[in-house]
């Protein structure tokens, strides 16, 4: 069985990691979402709680995608060379590493796996960061983001969070 | 929709936990499993990693169960006053606790929760101190567990590990 | 019987953080008052430690307004969502909250409690940012603290360590 | 200005706590109440929390006592070189220590400070432990602690809380 | 250029351990010596601080095999599977760990290194609770410990500490 | 015996460091280097860890210095009315304390302790903000730096680890 993992904040789930986790799905047997900096939310870079991305993520697979994808929240521990270890003790095993995050990429490199730097930024052209900054500005968000997504932000407020805080 | 809580340590997971999981899925429409003191592993108490765990859950469900099950490793907080709202923080939104924890219990309903007094231990004859206890002892603890978790906990030398570790 | 809390780093305490009290104390049987940030002390943004901060509010207090104000230092917990349940676990019970803070506010009006946003600092038309700028400029700042606080932080030669500081 | 700095945990605040408050009122012009371990409450040895024991010690002074006495809770940093350096950094300035606890006494007396070493469990024949075992056991606790502590335990359930933790 | 690794708390520093790091200069280059726990100090298990237990170290040992040997004081990270990471951040690299905890070496071999058990212990008829459990009991401890040891402890009212504490 | 204490992050260490080391192993008996922020690594203002930083002292001093040093690494305590207290418990007994940096001088002067404030940094012409910038943009840095810093730095694939998190 191949595992393929995906780290990120998802503050928000966009479509962008939609198009990562499908194409992981894809390439793999199962894959290893990690909702990293789970400690954080309801600040200008983290509007979003871990529990609150975990509804995000649910909200956009088919009940199939679902069944074979473990979300998995981890606090960030500051600590970059024993963020490897860090990961690992708290997630399935997984065989390789989707990120574009540079050190992130270097850090599993060296402790041998195998990290597919992929593209999804560019295909979707959205960003959490850009993300945020529409929802405080008023503009449409929604065609970047599952539909799920869309829903359950209003649903909690979101968007009125997000201009609050940011 | 309705969700039911299940917190545990799953030291391992047993027939007990699988008992209350499917009790759980059976009177809503979906599970919160939180795998307590994420933090801890390789010690007497908490021999297997909090992905150690994740796959022994995972190991012991169907697909379908899968999909309306979310599994979530949550670090002990060590300040009880703390403890339901840091839970409520990682998780998605739930209605209902079941858990046979006195502290537990009376902190949720305080919360105003509705707490389930389960008695899936009584029912299943097992725990994980006695577990951990057979696989010290050399004992057979494989049928008080799921087919997938036995086969786990061998596949990573799990008895050897609690051996060396108690 | 009524209490009103009052939240503040106090960096220094000035004449609108004795306004905001005496206005809690007026309409409220008792004041609790949190000195929040209670770790941090000696950096530009928090020059003075948790005790000499309760020093200044002890100085500008007469003995029967400090019969009835509870001073509570309260370190960070930097996880918004804990932030409330933190504070109840460390302060007699209260049962409004003075704000101007917009997440404060948003937090403690979640867990249902009343939020007065109130306006001191337009009327004593003073900050704490206001007043460690002065101090490091040399200008006159003591006229917007109570004079038990200029004496103190006299006394401790508090102007020298926040020029140092800045 | 003479002040005496009073250490303990006050599960629950009891005569001898009170005695020994009074005796540093006495031979001081201001008392300062340290509420050790203020993170902890909810379990066996510290059934109350910071807040609800600095209620306690409020409830048994008069309002002139309160007047002269800063009461202070402070979180454990359990590095004992810290300690005194951490208590110093959390307080009004003070004097004088009283304390029956051999570390704390070396560590201050080490630190310059004169440490009175008091008998107020010998005088009022009670201890926190004995207490909270009295109130487990269904024994009269009652008249071995100041009448506001009593009241405020009942109200707020606290025996039920030592019974069902203990 | 060849590294061996020695763990140890060294509360104190005995013959055993001096036996087993001379046995580490002549197999190898140099020697990395890691001073455990090193947050602690003065509580029974642990009666002496990182500096103190770094001096005793220096005391033990000639000029050369000074500069032959990096002695780090780590902190515990209280996690398991963190641990070699952990220590290989803090340290100079290093190839073989000597080790006689079943644990440590586990976790050591687990991350490719070479472990050696070595025996020092049954050499030297020594161990650090048992001294400390003679130093409280003022018997004579001092001829397990090197003269450098025995001399600097004394210095610093050492036996005193563990009488004081235990 | 006289002993004299350089605290610095030596991210990396230059030749700066090494001539003010140089002075302290000259006019005291002793030298403790202190390595600060000891848990940071990898990021734009830390690119060393600690026990890279550790290998770069080694690698500048002679048999005979090493012999008169102590080198220790230090985790942030992020307290600053703490940060004395931490370091002496960390390290061999100090006496003097050479630093450029206000606060760190005005801590251990309030402490006691006489301070020494060099100006290694003009002599030397550099600065690890400056190293750091030099290694970013391609420029030669090895000249400011010991040889045996400059090496270790190219044999660890550093000045790529610097571009890569700038």
């Amino acid at each position: 069985m191949k595992t393929g993992l995906l780290l990120g904040r998802f503050q928000p789930f966009h479509n962008g990691h939609l198009f990562a986790l499908r194409l992981i799905l894809n390439e793999n047997d199962r894959a290893v979402v990690v909702i990293g900096s789970a400690q954080a939310s309801h600040d200008a870079e983290n509007p979003f709680s871990a529990g609150e991305r975990y509804e995000m993520i649910r909200a956009s697979l088919t009940e199939k995608e679902l069944a074979h994808t473990a979300i998995i929240p981890i606090e960030d521990i500051n600590r970059y060379p024993l963020w490897v270890a860090h990961v690992e003790s708290r997630c399935p095993t997984f065989d390789l590493v989707y990120s574009r995050n540079c050190l992130t990429a270097a850090l599993f490199k060296q402790a041998g796996y195998e990290v597919v730097e992929h593209d999804y930024h560019q295909r979707s052209q959205c960003s959490g960061t850009e993300l945020r900054a529409m929802m405080s500005a008023g503009k449409a968000w929604e065609r970047n983001v599952p539909k799920g997504v869309a829903a359950f932000v209003k649903s909690i407020g979101g968007v009125e969070r997000v201009k609050q805080i940011g």
